[in-house]
C-alpha cells in the first residue's frame, strides 16, 4: 500500500499539495475522511496525543521542535517553505507547522450523576463551536453532543479557537430531540438555557450536573429540543444588551454547574 | 461650510468614497474623527441613539427603513447598490446600510458604591473588545477603561461584535497604573483574574464592585497593574484547557459580581 502523503523529504508533489488543499473544504474533509491542524502549538499538541495522524508539514524554522515527535508517530516531517506552508493551510500567515489529522471515534457514554453532558443545538458558528470545546474542556464537562446542523467538528476555524481542545473532549453528532427524549424518561435533567425561565441568581434547587442545551445563536433552542427540557434557565441581564453570545452564555452556565 | 459627504441624492463621489475607505484603518479614523458602524440593525440602532452621525449610505431594499430616521436627524439618505456598499465597507457582503459615526466623549465618572467599572489592561483583539462591550452592557457595568494598547474601540470589527453595545457603554482610554492607583489610595477594591488567587467559587468575602481588571489574552495583567490589585480572583478550572479566553472570563466574572 503506498501512502497518499509524502514518503520523501522532496516535498509534496502537486498532486499531494491538492489534496491538503481540499481540506479547507467540508466535501474534501469528507471525502479523505481527515482535516487540517494549523500551528506549530497545536500540531505539537496533537502529535503528544493519541489522535491519528497522517502527515505533517513543517517550516525549517518549527522542524528541529517537532522531528522527534513525529517520527515517534513513524511518519516523515516534511519541510517546507513559509510561503507554501501558508499557501497548504487557511491562516492568513503560517510560518511553523500544518498537520493532516485522521477522524477516530469516541465511545457515546452514559449520563452518570454529578457528570454533565453539553449539548449544542444548532450552533452554526465556528468560532463558537472552537469556545464552547475549550469551555468543555475547562470545566471538565463529559462530552459534548452536537445536532446535525451544528457547526462541522473538523471545520479549520473550529479546530483554531479550541486551542487543542478538541483532542480533549469528545464529540458526537446526535439528533438531539429523540435522544433527550429517552435521557429524559429515564429520570435525567435536560437544562436548556432560555430566555423566561427560572434566574440562574436566585435557583430552586442546584443544577448538579445532566445534561445542558445551547441553542442557536439568532433562534435559541428548537422547539422540539424546548419540549424535552426538565429545568429552564435564564441567566438574568442588568442593562441592555439584547443577549449574551452563545459562548458567553456556556461559560456562565458551565461555571454555575460547577458552582453546585 | 460645505459637508464632506453627499448632500445630493447623486450618490458618492470618487473623493467621497475614498474618504469612506480610509475609515478602515486606523490612520483614516483619526485622521477622520470618525468610525464606520456596517448592517441596518446597528445602523438603525445609531440613528435611535444620540451618537453623532455623519452620513448614512443603504441599498434600494433597505433605504425605506431607515429614511425617516435618516431625516429625524437631519441627514439625506444615500441609496447605493449593494455592490458599492460592499465595496466601501469592511464585511465579505454588506446588502443593507453603512453609516459614517462620528465620536463622542463620556466623562470619566468617579467609583460608586454597588458599581462596577471594568479595566482593560490590553485586550488586543478586535473580537474580544467588542464581546466584552456587550457584555459590559448586559450586566449593567459603568463604564469601560482601556489601557492605551488594546484594540481600538471603533475599529470595525469590534463595532460589529459590540452588536450594538458600543453605543451605551462609555469607554475610556487610561494609563491604567496611575488611575488605579489613585483608586486603589482612596479605598476602593481593585479586583484583577489571576492565575493563583481566590477561587471564585469560595470567596472570603463577596465581590460587591469597584474596578474588575481583565488582562492581555496571552500574557494576563502586566506586573504594574497586578500591584495595584486588592483583590486577586481565580476562576478555578476543573478539565484541562490552558487558559478561558478574556471575553469568557469577563462572563464568568461579571456574573459573579452581580450573584453578590
Amino acid at each position: 500500500m503506498t501512502s497518499t502523503y509524502s514518503d520523501t523529504p522532496l516535498g509534496p508533489t502537486r498532486a499531494e499539495q491538492k489534496r491538503v488543499r481540499d481540506l479547507h473544504g467540508k466535501k474534501g474533509r469528507r471525502e479523505h475522511n481527515a482535516f487540517l491542524v494549523e500551528g506549530g502549538k497545536s500540531v505539537a499538541e496533537l502529535l503528544a496525543s493519541d489522535w491519528p495522524v497522517l502527515a505533517v508539514y513543517a517550516s525549517h524554522e518549527a522542524a528541529p521542535d517537532l522531528r522527534a515527535a513525529v517520527a515517534r508517530r513513524g511518519l516523515r516531517l516534511i519541510e517546507v517553505s513559509a510561503s507554501l506552508l501558508t499557501s497548504l493551510g487557511t491562516y492568513e500567515h503560517n510560518d511553523s507547522a500544518i498537520a493532516i489529522a485522521g477522524q477516530r471515534s469516541w465511545p457515546l457514554k452514559p449520563l452518570r450523576a454529578g457528570e454533565l453532558t453539553l449539548a449544542l443545538d444548532d450552533i452554526r458558528d465556528p468560532g463558537n463551536l472552537g469556545t464552547i470545546l475549550r469551555l468543555a474542556d475547562w470545566y471538565g464537562v463529559t462530552q459534548v453532543l452536537c445536532s446535525p446542523t451544528t457547526a462541522e467538528f473538523c471545520n479549520p476555524k473550529v479546530i483554531a479557537a479550541s486551542m487543542g481542545s478538541f483532542l480533549r473532549v469528545p464529540v458526537h453528532e446526535v439528533e438531539l430531540p429523540a435522544w433527550l427524549a429517552a435521557q429524559r424518561e429515564a429520570g435525567a435533567t435536560i437544562a436548556g438555557a432560555v430566555l423566561d425561565g427560572e434566574s440562574t441568581h436566585r435557583l430552586k434547587a442546584p443544577f448538579a450536573g445532566g445534561v445542558l442545551v445551547i441553542g442557536n445563536e439568532s433562534h435559541g433552542l428548537s422547539d422540539a429540543v424546548q419540549q424535552e427540557l426538565t429545568r429552564r434557565l435564564t441567566i438574568p441581564r442588568f442593562g441592555q444588551a439584547e443577549s449574551l453570545n452563545a459562548g458567553v452564555a456556556t461559560a456562565v452556565l458551565l461555571d454555575l454547574w460547577r458552582r453546585g
